[in-house]
């Protein structure tokens, strides 16, 4: 079989095809897509998939990621990107300034499609903690200010996608016991 | 002629009867919608007004405001109420802290639209200045760190809402002039 993944990150649709292929191929369609402002990661990927597999008439595949810090109440949360092209890694860090409880979670929320079918989601989780400055320049958004549990590293100092973005290959691999079955 | 205006706040249907009434009648529908994450207020206050008035089957309006700082890149802007949900004031003040251009923005924008016709939206601004800490009970989201241009005081310090809100004003003005033509 075969799912159409829409995003504009080659990044994204590298991990992908590093986990769901052979068995599922993997398609990239490169558009940008309206999604809902929710305190839901789940309910705005499901919401896009479902948009997405009606008008485009395909299997659609849709992840968003989103970082979120227990001090500051879950942001950036699922507005991560918007604020990070605003204020980037600065912003936190200066947020976060003082504070001594830095735990936090990265999320990805998988949402999948078919036409005319209901939209279900996928999510992966990750627990960590926020360096004091950011470290590295693997990844991107916010890797250079997350330290997984059990690491030293932040995602930024980590060379390989697979040592970084646990929480998304956790929500990719749901993904994928969902379509073998 | 009478209009749906879509929102659970109270203070601004008052706002909306005082512009528009006795001209259009003004309907408070009380519930909660879906909102697009996007850049442009504009574009959110259309496709919510869009689709609520085709769900609903009645002339529908929807408000949403921001506040958009210059030197934090447009933060909080359409995430603005998010974003004061989690770190309230201190956490703009924060961002805030050294920085001496504090210019900035108070965005409304209106969305309008008829059972299957296309929606259109009206914008409202005004600006002013981050005030150095917050002053002031009135109004409610950011209103006590705004000191709008001309002004010393902040629009938490101000009484009356004909003094507060000029941007959201400028915008509901402008839907008033539509519907009466």
């Amino acid at each position: 079989m075969k799912i159409y993944l829409v995003t504009c990150n080659k990044g994204k649709v590298k991990e992908f095809k590093q986990i769901l292929e052979p068995k599922v191929k993997v398609e990239q369609l490169p558009i940008d897509y309206p999604e809902l402002r929710s305190d839901d990661p789940e309910e705005i990927a499901r919401l896009a998939a479902k948009q997405l597999a009606d008008s485009l008439k395909k299997p659609i595949v849709v992840e968003d990621s989103g970082l979120f810090i227990k001090a500051l109440n879950g942001l950036p949360g699922t507005c991560s990107a918007y604020i990070h092209k605003r204020v980037g890694l600065k912003g936190i860090l200066t947020l976060m300034k003082g504070i001594k409880n830095r735990q936090c979670m990265y999320m990805s929320a998988v949402g999948y499609c078919e036409p005319k079918k209901q939209p279900i989601s996928f999510l992966g989780t990750e627990k960590g903690k926020i360096a004091k400055k950011a470290r590295g320049t693997g990844g991107f958004g916010h890797d250079p200010i997350f330290i997984p549990d059990n690491s030293k590293k932040t995602y930024g100092e980590m060379n390989n996608t697979e040592e970084r973005k646990r929480f998304r290959r956790k929500a990719v691999l749901k993904l994928l016991q969902h379509l073998k079955t």
